[in-house]
């Protein structure tokens, strides 16, 4: 088969547990994908060779097909200088992986061009070009999980910041005196609308009430479950985070004033029975001005979001350098 | 003398008590300059035929001297569509400026084609071109009045948002349970940081405390020059109205890394006292990574920045137009 005239790339999305990679085409098919355990206790070099192994599987099984990749895309949480492919600082769930001269390492062990931004904002490409935010040009994207994560697109592109350190959207304070966060910070959304936030909020009200819980089974999709059933703790501690990210929406639409909210991650899979609380408080505290046609939509590719932003990023990347 | 060469334009910056508008060229020369008392009562008719008469005046001033301008540029407080010129819904000070045609209707008065933008916007235009922000490419804005007002400057150009109705910095929500805004929201930065908030602070705790004060002689000015003379009630407001503006900064940090915030208005004229506990703040909340080599800076032009900008936005829009 003959593939070779086909703009393809290799996608990876390192993430806490798992590595996830693809090989794909420019207009956001997947060839193949592949994952395997990511060891976020491993020291750098493990890391990247790991990667490097995950990378050279996929090249090697792209060119048995006919394929060239050109370029290989890759998200790891953290700040990233885009330019040089530079980790800088650390990453809260991988203990030596900082500081990392992702890019040049990779390069070197895979001989293809290797383009490296953040996890989140790949995830905000990848919606962006393939999935919920189709046709639109301004779009604010949130990662409720274990952490809030955001992207921006602006003008159909990902904004980044000076120094490729913006879009920490978990780290608005919302709440002048409220929780101290590991950032530095005061009241950060992410310590009020995260899964970590939902689960706290929900065990210390059961404990409050003297209810034995069995903390193994406890995560946010079982809390969504006791919510369908009525249960007035996972119901109170559910409302609470939507009212809580609602308002931080407002925050955003007044600033932003975006066509579109993109809200993906393990918080926002319970659909639209979250979705719907979300935005009602996000269109009740937003600007009348602002708010007008805003859509606030779930997330369409899971956790395909982040290779394939990586493939859109390695491919758009690949034409500049 | 031949000056039809000179690209010039006719900038306005329509204040809640002035008119302010000047003759001035794509490099930010002013050629003239004069100012008119605002009627913010006044129908919507009559303050068309003001500001009519202030650019005809300009206009004729221009000719004399052999100047062509090549448009007119205004600012004007509210959400503005930019294409159409269309100011979007009512402003707060005005009472009967909304939802007024004021491009087409302004191009019909004075012959010239007119580009209007929301006032804070062009403001930031303004110290971005030729103030505080020369060679920095990325600048959040805020003037702290009366009221809060934000541009937000990325990639050197004015980011507005899907409908040209963003950038309400003031409205970013930093309390949950905070005071109620006219806006809708709760716990906006305006209602903490404006210079509304900090009289309405000083006459409470002056009041609480029983001690008489000259409300007329009563404002920010005032305030600033109580506390160099270490006034504990005045240093207590000011202090935390500086805490307040640093962490609503420390949020914007976060979520654009940008490369210079300037911070304009009567509230900033207090200068490096105002500025310096600020910064404190916004540099201690902030996270580490976004904040690294961010500059807050005050504005540069004063009252000459509306202006400036509106000249600038016609002179580049007159192009594309």
């Amino acid at each position: 088969m003959d593939n070779s005239g086909k703009r393809t790339a290799i996608g990876v999305d390192l993430g806490g547990t798992a590595i996830k990679y693809a090989l794909g085409t420019a207009d956001g098919k997947i060839i193949k994908e592949d994952k395997r355990p990511t060891n976020a206790e491993a020291a750098k070099e493990d890391i990247l060779n790991d990667l490097k192994n995950a990378i050279t599987n996929m090249k090697e099984y792209a060119q048995i097909q006919g394929y060239q990749p050109q370029a290989v895309g890759l998200g790891t949480p953290g700040s990233v200088d885009i330019r040089t492919g530079f980790l800088m600082g650390s990453t809260p769930n991988f203990r030596h992986w900082r500081d990392v001269e992702i890019k040049k390492e990779l390069e070197r062990r895979v001989g293809l061009p290797v383009f490296v931004d953040n996890d989140a904002n790949l995830m905000a490409l990848g919606e962006t070009r393939f999935g919920a935010g189709i046709g639109h040009q301004n779009i604010i994207c949130l990662t409720i999980g274990t952490g809030v994560g955001g992207g921006i697109i602006i003008d159909n592109n990902l904004y980044r910041g000076y120094r490729c350190a913006g879009a920490e959207l978990g780290h608005m304070s919302i709440e002048l005196e409220g929780l101290q966060c590991n950032c530095g910070g005061k009241g950060c959304l992410e310590a009020y609308a995260s899964a970590t936030a939902i689960l706290r909020n929900f065990k210390r009200h059961y404990e409050k009430n003297n209810i034995p819980f069995n903390s193994k089974k406890m995560d946010v999709r079982y809390i969504f479950q006791l919510y369908r059933k009525n249960d007035t703790i996972a119901r109170q501690v559910i409302d609470e985070a939507c009212h809580y990210l609602g308002r931080g929406l407002a925050t955003l639409i007044n600033i932003f004033n975006p066509s579109m909210f993109i809200i993906g991650g393990g918080v926002a899979e319970a659909g639209e029975i979250y979705l719907s609380k979300v935005r009602e408080t996000a269109y009740l505290y937003a600007m009348e001005k602002p708010r007008e046609g805003v859509q606030i939509v779930g997330a369409k590719l899971g956790n395909k979001a982040g290779y394939l932003g990586a493939i859109s990023f390695a491919l758009e990347s690949v034409g500049k350098a």
